[in-house]
């Protein structure tokens, strides 16, 4: 099986969609598959360890299998033709099947949240003006009239970037010398942002940086209505699906970096431009934005370096609050927008979490005892009372994603989302009704718990081998939840040992973190006033299957639990239509107490325990 | 003669230096001439209008003569094959030779300039540190860890951009935690510019960006001495010489504008290249600059619309002093860099002659009465008084640049600077001694004065037929300087009376200007102490011809006239090294009154007295 010479291109046809990609000899599949625009999953970022981008060939010839295929997949499967997209190579033209797990389709995103509505004072306001035209006696330069009128008005002078002045000229001159400004009322400086048409209306933007997906919200920021919003993915899950392998991949070369901040710029970018025409508004009345994100996203948008987030002791380069010009960025916005991102806490725990935190407080810190716990690959968790705030993040892991699950996926169209394991068999549903495809995170928690109800999990997470639907498989003990006949892609779903393993350590993560945070406090957990569950994965959360494998203490009563959906969107608008709103934020972060779990003595006996399926406390 | 297809494309060979471009047909000469690479005078801009492109067809065939070349070329001229590159296109592969007095070669710039030298009180200042390193017991962000130090040592929080701040993390770790750190100490917020190695010299660069050539200081800002300087043509002389085509040029496209700004930066920024391996310092260690230059300059280099400059009542967009990121600009220096324009005083005045006017100035308004004039196509003329600053510009065209002169050159190899009509004929000086190839500013204007000491001109301008030397040719009576014999191309090199027309203009605006500054304070001539004479014309000027001929007020005693070569550029480096020297800049334009010519109602009379080659006043 000669290579043949590089400089031939080859043809991949890829199945279902019959979508084809020139390459020349030498780039992996996963390379070639999404230098021609199609997602694909890979959790590891193609490091040939996690086994989401399997790919099944059908035809033609391909590099040798590696040892990470052979350890990523089972023989059955490499029998069947899968092969690691991130491994293989073509060494000819090839038809590949792209099975239905590996897309990234129908994704289940959550844009909603919970929160007080602001005091409508936005940072950028509109005035409305008309300026006395420029003549021979009266030779002004147009920012030096716009000045003197707002001077007259009570205004402090505006400073204008050089895009913003000329789009002043431009306006003043096209529209009888009536205009609307936009103006940014800084602490030190007043800018201005733009000028529009008398009366237009201004817009603003908030978006949430989650390593999976963007939320986006389109925001009046005269009536403080969400005009309009979207989510999307991350088009950064294309180079690794958290957060430490998208680190992993920009340290590789300075241009990766670059790739990373300019695709989820680009992303956000049409995203906006299709809420603007939606609501027929055009880009340039957008005049202030607020992004949030881990400490990671944030330092990836504003191409900050990430090296030194990647390796102890996790250090971010910037953590107080920052504003950047949407130009340097490359947001598409009025000429002299800025982008506000609130402080960041520690290297993993960012503005979202701040932006998460905003929302439990009023103009005061919130009473009683809180916990809130934003759950992710990385989970970021605070505990609030009397005006202190502890908090850590824990690697829960990618488990709860669907990652390092033999059948599991993401939470999209096929997914099953929870399960029941009732006398006459096991039942399930799937997200949006779809035949079943494989579990994902909410789905793989309910069958845990349910099979520990059945007796078919002991404590440890053994499987016991006599119990019904258990069979010994290519990986061991696996309860089979749908057989070949039922499922999407004809082939079998199952819960293995592995799987359920982790599901403990993801879950114990978390338990862990809130018992060090309650142990630090000298508080217990039936002390706790309100748990507040943010983020996709929390708001689909059985919490009682939660609390019963022990992911949440069991000392707290159920009705205590809130779940609150995205959070960290919600405090970005909040900061986005009000000042006040961004001053207490910052004010919040310097109360916040970090705990580093990765040194914490306390920390690997409590996580120890807590990897058993119990309930916890 | 018929046109080849589109398609073909053609060989035009450029003699004497026999280099080739390729064209496909359709474009001007001008324009394949300028996309080889080549640079080639162009007064008017491209519109046919001022004859300083001329070329001449030896082989091939062009497209048919224009009304325009008609005008601009004698018969005898068109006979011998010259064309206006403007006008004419190729129609087959054709070879030209490019008459000296149309290439830009061997330019006559001027760098130096008098000036006090200010207190060393930089805007950027170098502060070496020791950081504790990070570690999991101190995970403090870069910045938060950098803001302690600072704050130990006296100094306010620093703010970071993120390509600054991007360094610090990169430097911190590669250099041990001890660093330089250049802070920009602004009057609300301290910047960080950037990272050093520990020691690292900083430095700034001065830029006088003048409207046909750009003078660059690479100053340090430890000594405040001028480490390097150059000097080099401004690009945009490529596509029109005076401010007025470079206008028309960039109101035709947007493009246009862009074009026109960058290469302005590209053109600086190998400048600064070349001056900074000159002294061994790397880009990154340029932490500030000062740009001067006249309002369109100012304009077209923060790329702010110019479309108002051009037109009544040319009103500038911005007035007050701007600073702009380096990045945005385009210019390569330190990653938090900033640029420092200081404030325009109107549309035709620029920051340029707002820094010359800061050299008149000690840190209190110069005492006496004081003129200060710099000369160009546009000449910007103040009147200094008791405290009180007048300021007019005036149109006095680019006739003293050897445009509107049929014989007329730039000051560049083999023009003739300086005549002298003695009784055995006419002697003259040459730049450089080469042979001479036409008349260069100060060259027609010691013509004049000669002519007219000889009764060969009288004071309307009219040459005395029967005056030895004069004699009728194509455009009607003329003066000969050099007979063909004699010069450089084997052509005559004569005076005409147009030629002393255009000259007679020229002088009238700037005396003009005089006057009327003069009676607007209630002054006469002989009562201004110093006559302060800027710019490259007014530096190689003799000041006692130009009085003779009427530039310069009969009134002022020759003594009092000092010629100080590139104050603008002078000025530049002062703000470069002091904040005190910006501050009182911005106050002398506060202190300016701008009188507009176009619309004073004395300015026509005074202007119609003073083109008569009279001593005025």
């Amino acid at each position: 099986m000669n290579e043949q010479p590089d400089s031939t291109p080859l043809w991949i046809t890829l199945l279902p969609s019959s979508r084809r990609v020139q390459s020349a000899v030498g780039g992996t599949l996963l390379e070639v598959i999404r230098l021609g625009g199609i997602d694909l999953a890979a959790v590891c970022g193609g490091m040939g360890t996690c086994g989401t981008c399997r790919v099944r060939l059908l035809e033609g010839s391909l590099s040798e299998i590696t040892p990470a295929e052979k350890r990523a997949l089972s023989p059955q499967q490499l029998e069947q033709g899968y092969r690691l997209a991130c491994q293989a190579r073509a060494l000819s033209d090839v038809r590949l099947e792209i099975p239905p797990e590996s897309a990234l389709e129908g994704y289940h995103l959550q844009l909603e949240g919970h929160g007080i509505a602001p005091v409508l004072d936005p940072l950028v306001i509109a005035v409305d003006l008309a300026l006395p035209p420029a003549s021979l006696d009266d030779q002004r330069a147009d920012l030096s009239r716009l000045n003197d009128v707002l001077r007259e008005r009570g205004f402090a002078d505006v400073q204008a970037c050089p895009s913003a002045a000329g789009q002043l000229a431009k306006r003043l001159r096209n529209h009888n010398w009536q205009v609307r400004v936009a103006l940014q009322q800084g602490v030190d400086v007043t800018r201005l942002v733009s000028t529009q048409v008398s009366g237009n209306p201004l817009a603003g933007l908030a978006v949430d940086v989650g390593s999976t997906k963007l939320a986006i919200y389109l925001v009046s920021l005269e009536s403080g209505a969400t005009l309009a919003s979207t989510a999307v993915m991350n088009p950064q899950v294309a180079y690794g699906e958290d957060v430490v392998s998208r680190i992993a991949f920009a340290n590789q070369k300075r241009d990766h970096a670059k790739l990373l901040q300019r695709s989820l710029v680009e992303t956000i970018n049409d995203a906006v431009e299709m809420l603007a025409a939606k609501t027929d508004l055009c880009k340039g009345q957008i005049v202030d934005a607020v992004m949030v994100g881990n400490t990671a996203m944030h330092h990836f948008l504003c191409d900050l370096p990430v090296e030194q987030l990647g390796a102890a002791p996790y250090v971010p380069v910037i953590s107080a609050p920052l504003e950047v010009p949407a130009d340097e960025v490359g947001l598409k916005a009025a000429p002299g927008t800025s982008i506000y991102l609130p402080p960041n806490i520690a290297g993993y725990v960012g503005g979202d979490h701040t932006a998460a935190l905003l929302t439990l407080h009023d103009d005061q810190p919130p009473g009683g005892v809180q916990v809130l716990v934003d759950i992710g690959t990385n989970t970021e968790i605070s505990l609030l009372w009397e005006g202190e705030i502890v908090c850590c993040s824990t690697a829960s892991g990618p488990a709860f994603e669907g990652a390092h699950i033999r059948d599991g996926m993401r939470a999209a169209s096929g997914a099953i989302d929870r399960v029941w394991l009732e006398a006459d068999g096991v039942k399930f549903s799937t997200l949006n009704d779809a035949p079943p495809l494989g579990i994902c995170g909410t789905g793989i928690l309910s069958a845990v718990d349910g099979m520990l109800g059945a007796g078919i999990l002991d404590r440890r997470g053994a499987l016991r081998e006599t119990a019904p639907g258990v069979r010994r498989g290519a990986d061991g003990l696996e309860f089979l939840l749908v057989p070949a006949a039922v499922s999407g892609h004809g082939r079998d779903v199952a819960v293995t040992r592995r799987d359920v393993n982790e599901i403990q350590l993801a879950k114990g993560a978390i338990c862990a973190g809130i018992e060090i945070l309650l142990h630090e406090a000298g508080l217990k957990a039936e002390q706790v006033d309100r748990w507040v569950i943010a983020g996709a994965f929390g708001t689909y959360l059985d919490v009682a299957s939660a609390q019963r494998v022990g992911m949440f203490p069991a000392g707290a009563p159920l009705e205590r639990f809130q779940q609150v959906g995205n959070a960290a969107g919600v405090g970005a608008k909040q900061m986005l239509l009000s000042r006040g709103r961004r001053v207490t934020a910052a004010q919040i972060v310097k109360r916040v107490r970090y705990l580093e779990l990765t040194s914490d003595s306390r920390f690997t006996d409590i996580y120890m325990k807590a990897i058993a399926l119990e309930e916890a406390g």
